[in-house]
């Protein structure tokens, strides 16, 4: 089938909100910690973080207008600080229920069962069930006139993983680490490797890659 | 273990680069399609698609600056259409392939056994192969000072698919469809489905969504 643009139009708004979500693929998911102005820790679940460069160490992520996504936003403005939490089997059902729209003065790591985890000299609350932590500082807002959403551009200042996740190369496997992905806004995935593959060059066929440490 | 920004910077280039392109967790993995200026078809393999928003029906994707990306972004800002293409195991050693440094006066499809469709009055090609073909057009160039990025917004217009991967409610089944995900630059993952839940409210337990064509 083919659905247009004016078809996209005229669909009922969730339904054609559940599309778009579930249509570029399935998105990384996170739990990310901050620490509001009363100084309480807030966590909210995001799908939205994209990987910007590596030097400097830079990853995006996406706020809508108005949404929920508003405690977690203002929280990053006013303190700079935000942390990246993977989300895994064990526990995505109550990952998924910070989402729910609790008032600002409650904490989603009591309500959901979650713990807070914090290190040295770092201002926002890591969560200690998540295999790979990312401690994030805010480095730039940008603004998306089109639909009034903001993109936010930080920078890593630490990760925080179990070494056997790591390979020689620099690798990061989220089988070992059990990353889940997700698929729209509530479809939760397990992932199942195949391979990695060398550096493509013309005009040689691909081969499957081999470092030393390998997975 | 705890890796610092200090020892992020210390870092080997290419090590940094694999470590912070697989840290943020697994991507969704798009064959992107254009036109070249002299009218052959070219094709890319990007990682670096998110959601911007349902309403319009708006993608974002990033590009680095002087890379094999080149040809891509020049034709998408020259026609203002590309398409995206979803990536399944029967061919994503041939995505993988593509992205070799082919000259600019090759086709991809051609060198990488992938078939070009198209679709009356949109000028971009998609991959045959694939099971959810986006047709897009530009909308927006934001450049991203911080590392001379460049972030492009495009509208969907097309979206092409079998109607058996979308469910009731408007969800994309990407199991059905077959969709890989990639960790870092080269490292390729089917997916194995838990479950979809339900809309989270504070004070009531998460339980399994349930629509009326579910997976």
């Amino acid at each position: 089938m083919n659905i247009s643009a004016n078809t996209l139009a005229q669909l009922e708004d969730r339904f054609r909100a559940t599309l778009i979500n579930s249509l570029p693929g399935l998105k990384s998911l996170h739990l990310v910690g901050t620490m509001s102005e009363n100084g309480h820790s807030n966590l909210g679940l995001f799908n939205s973080v994209f990987h910007l460069g590596a030097s400097p160490s830079l990853l995006g992520m996406v706020f809508r207008p108005g949404s929920q996504d508003h405690d977690t936003l203002s929280n990053i403005k006013r303190t700079g600080f935000y942390t990246l939490n993977n989300v895994l089997t064990s526990f995505y059902q109550q990952a998924h229920q910070t989402s729910a729209r609790y008032p600002s003065g409650v904490s989603e790591f009591v309500e959901c069962g979650l713990t807070e985890y914090f290190i040295p000299n770092f201002q926002a609350p890591f969560v200690a069930e998540s295999t790979i932590k990312i401690g994030m500082e805010l480095r730039e807002l940008l603004p998306v006139a089109l639909n009034n959403t903001t993109i936010i551009i930080g920078e890593i200042k630490h990760i925080q993983l179990n070494e056997n996740i790591l390979a020689s190369d620099g690798y990061i496997n989220h089988s070992l680490a059990g990353s889940l992905t997700v698929g729209g806004l509530d479809g939760y995935f397990e992932n199942k490797p195949l391979e990695r593959l060398s550096y493509a060059k013309p005009n040689q066929a691909v081969h499957l890659l081999k470092v030393k440490k390998e997975y």
